[in-house]
């Protein structure tokens, strides 16, 4: 039986990728131990894998007021908003490794009010669905909501902004039919892993 | 009076940016005699400008089955469906201005069904608005009813794609409530204009 | 090439038309310069023509506590929550028009939130959006937070009427697929337009 | 106790309106054996009574391919979707007296689809809810399939037309909170009611 | 004319049925007159049937802080949520006949926020609603509203759960097209019935 | 530090429980090793506790067309429609014992397009979601539909009152905010767990 398909899209041979690509895509396998697959399928427009990483490092590798467990969180809420399986499954594995916690992703992916996490992060959330779902009714208001959390203005653009990346990120990702890679499912999922 | 704010976010001044960012803003005030706000408030996030810049013009410049044109109605269409007066105002002028046609970005931004377009561009449309609006239920008919339509699989992810990457720039507009430039909102409305 | 069609039903012509409905077409035509084709479209049926008009100035050009051009507004936005081509673009003319500010009506019919009007105005349009959307929540506290505006409860009854009265409006203009005349587009976009 | 408020807004005695409105009530009065209280309530607005009631006769006393128990179908399914308790209540009793059928106003109100009417009236009571409810997505399809049950383009812009109609009067209803008589909770409930 | 059907299932006669279910219908026929068609339809399968009614039982039966009125309440309000036919039509019968009140039922299947009910009341529908709706959404806050008006933990649990209950009855009636029978139209509609 | 809450009600000791009802959690820890929180929170109320699952057993322990794993696919679907947290999580562990498949519950919770599933479970899942999302507009042509892939009548009624019966869980769930036990998060989730 053949592998499933990971894309509705051609998935360029790692050989057949220009230089740049393929050392984004060896460095990673290095880390991670396989290579995801948003890599190999967005790697079918060269330019747009490009941009696509430039602006998720830009947001997502950023220094700031939110841990890198909190702006995955961002990215699991929103991807479950928006009914994306690709972003729930590895995301959610990333969140369970950064936050050493092997439930949080499936809390935080179906109802964040009821997540182990804390009433600032619930509001960081809250904010980030918002962005996700209704962003024309953002009003300043909700910029108040979350600066008596403590959130700094900086800090808000990069709620927004990851919640926006990933409006982006989760329909490329329905419309190609993004297959998550199985190893994403299980990962994190025993203290012991996230330890590692 | 103070000309009212054009962002929620300061606005950097153009001496203070980074050279490659402010060569490119002298460039399309060079073009268009004047800078659009979309430039000067992402500019406040150098790294991000640039990562959207670079996604935009891949998606937007880029050869192919679709026309100029229709790469905007794409844009429209969408931008209206997420209520995005930034992008309703400022891509509908550059619509109208490639379209030669100073009707068709009012009647795509509210409803494409009654544009004067074609029936081609029409299936286009609503495509890239099941890619914005439920993008979980695109399935393979979808793709099917494009082909018949003499689409490829190519300018099929170029309109998803396009679709996928406003739904960014509509939230991030929205999030730091981006104004759209006076100039955009009389641009392309007489057809003199479009033909010079 | 044809002119393109401005209804699915047939329109009369002027001459062959009831006195009253053509003698308030020639009114309209004379201070306008054309016929809008809400006229002409609606003329069809003589008797529902009568009370439309009937209402709609009643309601429009009633005296009270709402300018001629804040009932616009209601107009405009409400038009935008209904989706109506027609009525966004032959109602933000006369917006424009009224208010003498070329950018209002674009940014009323999107988002309210953000357009240069007062909070005033903006409390106005969150009720009118509410009958147009959601007219079975309303309750008393919705009155309460008009009134601490300074609308009278007459001026109240204005607003929500005004909504209605479009919500049939918008239904017969999608119905019909009744076309804005090419003049609307244009119209008020310019200062010195507006002061003439 | 007294009798519970019909109206948010001062309900004008009898002997102060203008002729034509209290002889119309008089009129329905003589008929139905009680004056329906959106004859007194709207009556605060004589300008606005006189249109609304002009366009509801234009509409429902209309001749034409549908029958007047069809009309009040469209009212009370239209009223339904519009959750307009006014309506639901007084026009399901016409529709019970007309139809001389006891039951079918209930049914109409809450799911047409299983109602005890003919695949006609459920193609016409489909139309007459998108237009209340999508009127933005209305197609040449939506006449054609109409067409075929054989409506006249004439029967579809009543169809239409009503379900316009009522999205202003359900809006204006639950704006000013206006009561049903109790009188029509009843009425038309029994076989021998609708034989008198 | 054949009776119409009351379900798109067999409906097993009454010889047929295990005894104690026949036992239970005949006890209902006693009591009301006519057996529910709810009885007849789910019969179709006896251990649904008998897991139904006593879940039923335990919820409408109970003692404690909701009066009978006050549970059939919160059962026509969900299920005029739920575009529920049956359970508007003979739930809303039992309302009228346990409150006395010939007007309730047909306010409270439309919108309670009119009904002639008590704040208390409005309160428990509205958390009603938002369990047939939007459950996800509970939050402490939403208890503790309700018990600023006196509702104990225990109260609040009983109006989920029925609330719950009939997210079910009304999905299976609905599915079946399970048909009200005509009786329960008319029960309970003069103050004579209920005072019998 | 202690536990987190399982329920927003008292969850009764083991020993405190009627007989049946702790017989029945013995039982189920026998076999599983943990109770689920299912049993625990929801013997608050014994009566309820036995309606429901005499419900749940009378549905999913069934014979039939629909296999076990089946089953748990509506429920896994359903409650993903409803963001119930606890049954995506218990239900999603039990689905990948029962389909041997430790990808196929992350995959039918968010999108059951594009599961490792047949054509003909896609048609049993759409199903299932019209009944929990829309069961109004359920029409003859869900049933044909179903036939066409093979469903008995029977069939279809066990898919829908599934759907139905999870309609109340998941209500349930997230009104008592019932918390998944941690074991149900990594049950299932490597092939050699479930060949055990």
């Amino acid at each position: 039986m053949p592998p499933p398909s990971i894309s509705r899209y051609p998935v360029p041979k790692l050989e057949d990728l220009p230089e740049d690509i393929r050392a984004r895509m060896l460095e990673v396998q290095e880390k991670a131990g396989f290579i995801p697959n948003v890599f190999l399928t967005l790697a079918h427009r060269p330019d747009e894998f490009r941009a696509f990483f430039a602006y998720h490092d830009a947001l997502m590798l950023k220094e700031g007021g939110l841990s890198k467990a909190e702006r995955e969180m961002i990215v699991v809420a929103t991807s479950g908003a928006n009914d994306c399986l690709y972003c729930i499954v590895a995301h959610g594995a990333i969140l369970r490794i950064y936050a050493k916690n092997p439930l949080v992703a499936d809390q935080v992916a179906v109802n964040y009010r009821k997540a182990d996490i804390t009433p600032r992060q619930k509001a960081m959330l809250a904010f980030a669905l918002k962005v996700a779902r209704q962003s024309v009714e953002i009003v300043d208001e909700d910029f108040a909501a979350l600066r008596e959390h403590g959130f700094s203005d900086e800090d808000i653009w990069d709620i927004g902004a990851i919640a926006a990346f990933f409006a982006l990120s989760n329909r490329m990702a329905n419309m190609i039919a993004m297959r998550p890679n199985d190893e994403f499912h299980l990962l994190g999922r025993t203290p012991r892993k996230s330890q590692d």
